[in-house]
């Protein structure tokens, strides 16, 4: 009897809790992988303890403002796996350099003390591998061991050393959906009516989103006809050649932008002016000025439309291959840590052969942070207003499968949770907004 | 042996071949209505011979472009019912009256009468009702009998006498999970980040499709927070003040604007200042608009969507509800001409009861023609920013269950129809354009 408890006492010792913290963007799927870090955290009592998750992101780790997930049902927690969205909150908050401020890395520690968390779980882009990163080094520094395992999540698929990122997938697969579909529209009524239609689609510094609109073409004539990409420099002579060609072969013409669609000089043809935390321009508003353009040269009717927030949440239409890799890389995590790996990012590896195989692979946070992964030229049409071939091998398996949420009375049914806060065992901490 | 022959020639000359043309915007829904005419019509073929199609709508029919849709295989047909926008090509172009161009109607008989139609099926919103309520007059006047039944299809759900309009309730799905969705998206991010998002629906004179949004809200604090009805004059500082109170309550605010929202003295939020073909106004740019207002008076991050054609041709999300009234509407014109009625629409009739029990009726034209029905004022809540429990009962059923296209590769595959041209056997006409 004593024995035991005094093996119960060593295993609670040795045990750490793990912290989960969503950033940036959310996704369709970042919840599917906050499922699989909590169910796979759950299988493993011996060694995690109970998964925090920071309420809006690193925002609720500096603030100590906790969600203690091991309230939740394991129903509430699986119904994570189909919802949008980010279940504890995100943020867009970026921690400046350790010489910067210092202080907001060693408050990062006395909430990890405090609350016994061994382990870090950060879901992000490219900023956030660094901030896992330099979480990692500190703890070192510090000598307070935390594994920090940083997790891919981006619908701009532009980190580097993975082959895509978890919310990529289904965004593509949205946007391809729709510019089938809408493609069909403006196909019926541009005898009398609309000529040209305009779907803006995200994507700041990479074209991918827009280059997942060429998957919808099945044969030469097919929509969509025109793709602007980050990376070719917007010219609008050639554009507008290109447009009235279309229209004039065609009868129609479907064109998909980039938000990020630019002059040679780097102007981007819709700058809205202001600047994210993260002090990247905001963008939006491609679609009208092309509009603007086309009308003014041509004076063709035009239809546009902004996918903005409906392009990356939309759940319904997600690929079911991107909600396994998303589970995937969330489980992946937490089975690395366990293994004892520290300071790394688990990846999507794609295999070789006609047939699409992935499996997880994993790569040092150092390499991940602050890389830009863009379209490769050779994935961009000679005359740059399509995908080439090679291009549409990558990106088809990407947006395979469905996996449809549950529905009730003709509507997505997706988790609400409790979040309940966990409570403060700290002074207050501002943090700089 | 001579009397079977002259049973087959009495049969030939009684059957008379049937016109079909889709009208105006298109919709998700509206193929699965032409699938609906064609199969019930090939299944009555004692009556009916061919299933003529107009190429793009009532033009088609004017300048003698004809499609046959009896080249195209029982699958292709089939396939029709899960196929967005319009196979046959729909129109903006409303014919004048009697009086001001009874050239285009006499046309019209001539197109008839050489094609041996004895059949006119026209599927579309107010002003096809109108054109198809003449087409009737006219056949009397000049006797030469066409049996002229109108077909609603609007997703504004405009028309009166029928519950709801086929191509609504799809639309309608597509908004309220879109709305459900983003909010999840918004609710993620508010903290730190996106504070106001601003979806942009259609619906130029009426609501209804705005209201359908309101689904979304399952508890009282759930998105979407403002509705903008164009029933409802806009009203800038209340308006405000609503979005003030809700992201200082609730942290974000979502709102849902109808294209046609508008201030007490009819000015449209956003006038694009063109005029489409059946002189309205074509509309575009609210949730800019109201972004831009918002901005000023708050300060608040906002981001904004416009849905435009993706809302209609969103196939992928239909309400199972709609595709099958759709359907319906489409079998019952047929079945209505071959009873012999005439010059009548078939309309939804809603069953009282709470378990919602739907079967169709019948309207005579002329009551139909050019009467807008606008959402009444107990449908709208007493602010005029949300829907009545009405409304919801109401919409609620329209929207209900899913009937999802066939998929490959991860992509929804559509009919793609042969669309053969019928030889031409008149004088060329020419179309006013």
């Amino acid at each position: 009897m004593a024995r035991r408890m005094a093996r119960r006492t060593a295993r609670r010792t040795a045990r750490k809790n793990a912290l989960y913290a969503q950033s940036g963007g959310v996704t369709a799927v970042i919840n599917a992988t906050a499922c699989a870090v909590i169910e796979t955290a759950r299988r493993s009592k011996k060694s995690i303890g109970k998964v925090l998750a920071g309420r809006n992101g690193i925002i609720g780790a500096l603030t100590e403002d906790l969600i203690d997930t091991s309230k939740e049902s394991s129903s509430a927690i699986a119904a994570l796996r189909h919802t949008p969205g980010g279940a504890f909150g995100s943020c867009r908050y970026k921690l400046k350099t350790l010489e910067e401020n210092r202080a907001e890395y060693e408050r990062l520690m006395q909430v990890f003390k405090a609350h016994e968390i061994g382990y870090f779980f950060y879901n992000g882009g490219g900023d956030s591998q660094d901030t896992t990163h330099k979480v990692s080094q500190l703890s070192k520094s510090m000598g307070y061991p935390i594994t920090c395992i940083g997790i891919p999540k981006t619908v701009d698929n532009d980190l580097p050393l993975t082959d895509n990122c978890p919310g990529f997938g289904s965004v593509a697969k949205y946007v391809a959906v729709s510019t089938r579909e809408a493609g069909l529209d403006v196909a019926s009524m541009c005898e009398s009516s609309t000529r040209v239609f305009v779907l803006e689609v995200m994507g700041r510094h990479a074209g991918w989103i827009a280059a997942a609109a060429g998957l919808a073409k099945q044969q030469p004539r097919d929509p969509p006809h025109v793709i602007l990409f980050p990376e070719i420099a917007f010219d609008k002579s050639r554009f507008l050649d290109k447009v009235k060609r279309t229209v004039e072969r065609q009868g129609y013409c479907v064109i998909v932008a980039s938000e990020g669609a630019r002059y040679g000089d780097g102007t981007f043809l819709a700058d809205a002016g202001s600047v994210d935390a993260f002090g990247h321009t905001q963008l939006g508003g491609v679609a009208p000025s092309l509009v603007n353009i086309i009308k003014e040269a041509h004076g063709y009717k035009c239809h546009w439309s902004v996918a903005d927030y409906l392009q990356r949440s939309a759940r319904h239409i997600a690929s079911a291959t991107d909600v396994e890799q998303a589970y995937a890389v969330g489980r992946a995590a937490v089975e690395f840590a366990l293994a004892g790996k520290n300071a790394i990012m688990p990846t999507i590896v794609r295999g070789s052969g006609k047939r699409y195989r992935w499996w997880i692979g994993e790569a040092p946070l150092d390499k991940v942070a602050n890389v830009e992964k863009k379209m490769p030229r050779n994935h961009i049409s000679r005359d740059g207003f399509s995908i080439s071939e090679r291009a549409r091998r990558y990106l088809a398996p990407l947006v395979a499968g469905e996996d449809y949420p549950p529905f009730k009375g003709g509507l997505p049914q997706y988790a609400r949770l409790k979040n309940e806060t966990v409570t403060k065992k700290l002074p207050s901490f501002a943090v700089p907004r």
